[in-house]
């Protein structure tokens, strides 16, 4: 079996064909730092991280570089307005690059408890400037840009004969789209911002050859995956919300710019919804997951996402993410006491058969909810076979191959928490169970003891 | 009492007032990213964030700027060799980004275990290329550098009167200082970088009025402290080993390129030796934090660290950790029964001035290990009250407040693993003795109630 992914350049599922043997280069859009991380956050980089896992444990090493801008991404996405950055900065009283770094250790502190796992390079637009203005100069070379008399360079779309193959928009569809801004100085209202003049008291600012001025949006992308990953590269992936403006903006740039095939897969993961409208900071319906972990291991959180494919889209439920959390609970106890045993190297038959199905489902466009369903399957084996008395051992390996790659980590900090508190549950247990037998001298000793350990306040409770 | 703290600057204690009334703008030299953090940076910056905390609990806001040095600290700290970053990048055969992220990650992650807030802005060298040619464009227009054939450029030392006023050295004297590098293109010997040419092939290499170059060393604290804190700022700090060529020459750059004061404050602290031996990567006497850390809690190693004054040298001794983790652990187990008391809101005239003198150390200089032992005085004033009977709930506020000064947390990790492991030996030793009771019925029902847990590996121990 070979690996086939849905690539949204051709719209079609392929395989995948790596530009160098045993390595793969992916490039994914971060986040705008500019907010607390929410649920669609954590949708597009569990499913991101869960592909890359697949690379990884399908014997590839892999590239992994992911942005954070930090300047440049304008409230409403296009060209005018406010910096997003900025804005917030302006809110909190305080500095951009303090706004910037704040919501960055925020993001992956968060990132960090769903397990994924850190990129390979983690890179700020802010730190790429010159290489930024070196690419306008090329693109402007080429002839694909203009500066206008304000100090802005645009890119002429109409100059591009691939623009819109991403988006599958025509140009004349686009003309009203809904994130295409009419700036003054663009010959076409299509055209995209390359580098804004500073001139509307941006305060993220840096000379160029068309004067003071910060990049646009899209230029960030373009510049830092050729930087890491070459003029092509294998896989880019972003969240579907990405693909227009900003994807289409960044394929023309780049091809324009190197004259070279910009990447081989564009991979789009679905949104996450509610109530079926987009959730997102900007339109006001989003669930931070600072406040999401308060009620839901972020661990359920990643078996809940995992539990809906990354091309379909997942309407937000909690209802659904406990009883995530109930079977994936069930799942870890199954395998604590299979991991418990003495491994004995052996294979097992059934469980060979199972993980290739899950390695199948996984070579099918990552499709998780399938796999997941093998590692129930697994789960129930490891169940029949401890009931009946066989040695079980044998499955932990097969638990821990599928674990890694859905990134599920047997054991959560939460889960860590409550094993002590469901102990000192069970010490109450038993002094209740002595108090009623009348054996007061342990009950008290037991107390004693409690105390000793600095857990008085649970004893309250007994 | 007011503040005072040891100026380097004027070599003597100075009372502080900051140039903002409440405001502190602070910068401390952050690492170099080229391998892991080792017991060196956990006293630079446990020390630093025990300032920071200190002044914020005096009341200041404080924007704590730090930076991540990820290009031109040559090996040898001097003007030539290998770039630290490229070089590893070169042994471990990856992108020198990636090692710079990788370390920064585990930097951060070692810090964070240590409690140690993270800065206000968290600033690498890379992302600040344009200002740093902004700055060489300033000094050489003020006629303080000069450009080499080579496409080198070099601040000239013997221009500026106040060289060696940090560092108390006369020019004389450096020239044949173990830092000073001969190199071919200089005027003099003492003159230090400001930019360098990449013909050695280094990779990490930007475009400059002088060539592909990259930055000197200094340069980057000399621009990234001016951008976000101004001209003038109030506290610069870093270890004692920057102090020469390292900060001599940022204070040099800093006021040609300014015109104006560039610090009030420079603080540094004293190194952390081995047998007396400075401790260092570049010197292979290190050890790691994450090694140090499965021996010790990182509070334990925090609250070592700030038994030594941080002007005075401290010599690595995993014994003295261990006396400190065993009095760290009385004091917090003193401050648990405390704590879970209902709190009255009283006062406690005895902790009153206990706490008065924790923070005229603190005014001293940052006097961390006499503050220390008012808080071991106010650990023996509650175990007294609590053995006398009396109400003692008045005491959990103080030791909130001299616990956030000295960054210590009630409850690590480390130890509330412990705590679930206490628990499980409690409910072991609780077991044996219901069998010695005969008391088959109930030993039998909690070891069932253990494999329900999924704690069956302990139970063996039972």
């Amino acid at each position: 079996m070979a690996l086939k992914v849905y690539n949204s350049l051709t719209k079609s599922k392929q395989e995948f064909v790596p530009i160098e043997k045993g390595h793969v280069g992916m490039y994914v859009c971060g986040p705008t730092v500019y907010g607390p991380s929410h649920v669609g956050h954590a949708r597009t980089y569990v499913n991101f991280d869960t592909i890359r896992r697949y690379l990884l444990a399908s014997g590839y090493s892999v590239k992994f570089v992911e942005n954070i801008t930090d300047v440049g991404h304008l409230v409403g996405d296009g060209d005018n307005g406010e910096d997003k950055i900025a804005k917030q900065a302006a809110k909190e009283k305080t500095d951009p690059y303090a706004i910037a770094y704040k919501y960055e250790c925020m993001f992956f502190d968060c990132m960090d408890k769903l397990n994924v796992l850190r990129p390979t390079i983690s890179c700020r637009a802010t730190g790429f400037i010159p290489e930024m203005i070196e690419m306008v100069k090329e693109i402007l070379a080429k002839g694909y840009g203009y500066v206008t008399p304000r100090g802005n360079v645009y890119f002429r779309v109409r100059d591009y004969h691939k623009y819109g193959q991403l988006s599958n928009r025509k140009l004349d569809e686009a003309k009203s789209g809904e994130r295409i801004d009419v700036a003054d100085d663009k010959e076409n209202p299509e055209d995209f911002a390359l580098w804004k003049s500073a001139e509307g008291g941006h305060i993220m600012r840096w000379d160029s050859p068309w004067g003071v001025g910060y990049p646009g949006w899209h230029l960030e992308c373009s510049v830092m995956s050729r930087k890491f990953l070459g003029d092509t590269f294998d896989i880019h992936g972003g969240g579907l919300d990405n693909i227009f403006p900003h994807h289409e903006s960044e394929f023309a740039q780049s091809e324009v710019a190197t004259g070279k095939p910009f990447v081989h897969y564009f991979l789009h993961n679905n949104l996450v919804t509610v109530n079926g409208t987009k959730m997102g900071k900007s339109l006001g319906n989003f669930v931070t997951l600072d406040d999401l972990f308060t009620r839901h291991s972020p661990m359920a959180v990643r078996y809940f996402i995992l539990n809906y494919h990354y091309r379909s889209p997942l309407d937000f439920n909690e209802t659904e993410i406990l009883k995530a959390e109930e079977q994936l609970n069930k799942i870890l106890e199954t395998y604590q006491k299979v991991a418990v045993l003495h491994k004995n190297g052996a294979k097992n038959a059934t469980a060979d058969a199972i993980y290739a199905n899950f390695v199948a489902a996984m070579d099918e466009d990552f499709n998780t909810p399938l796999a997941i369903s093998e590692l129930l399957k697994l789960s129930k084996l490891a169940n029949a076979m401890l009931v009946a008395g066989e040695d079980a051992s044998a499955l932990a390996d097969y638990f821990d191959k599928m674990f890694y790659i859905l990134g599920i980590t047997p054991k959560t900090e939460k889960q860590e928490d409550k094993s002590a508190e469901k102990l000192l549950d069970l010490v109450g247990e038993i002094r209740a169970e002595l108090r009623a037998e009348k054996n007061y001298a342990l009950s008290d000793k037991i107390r004693n003891k409690l105390a000793e350990l600095g857990v008085t306040s649970k004893d309250k409770k007994v």
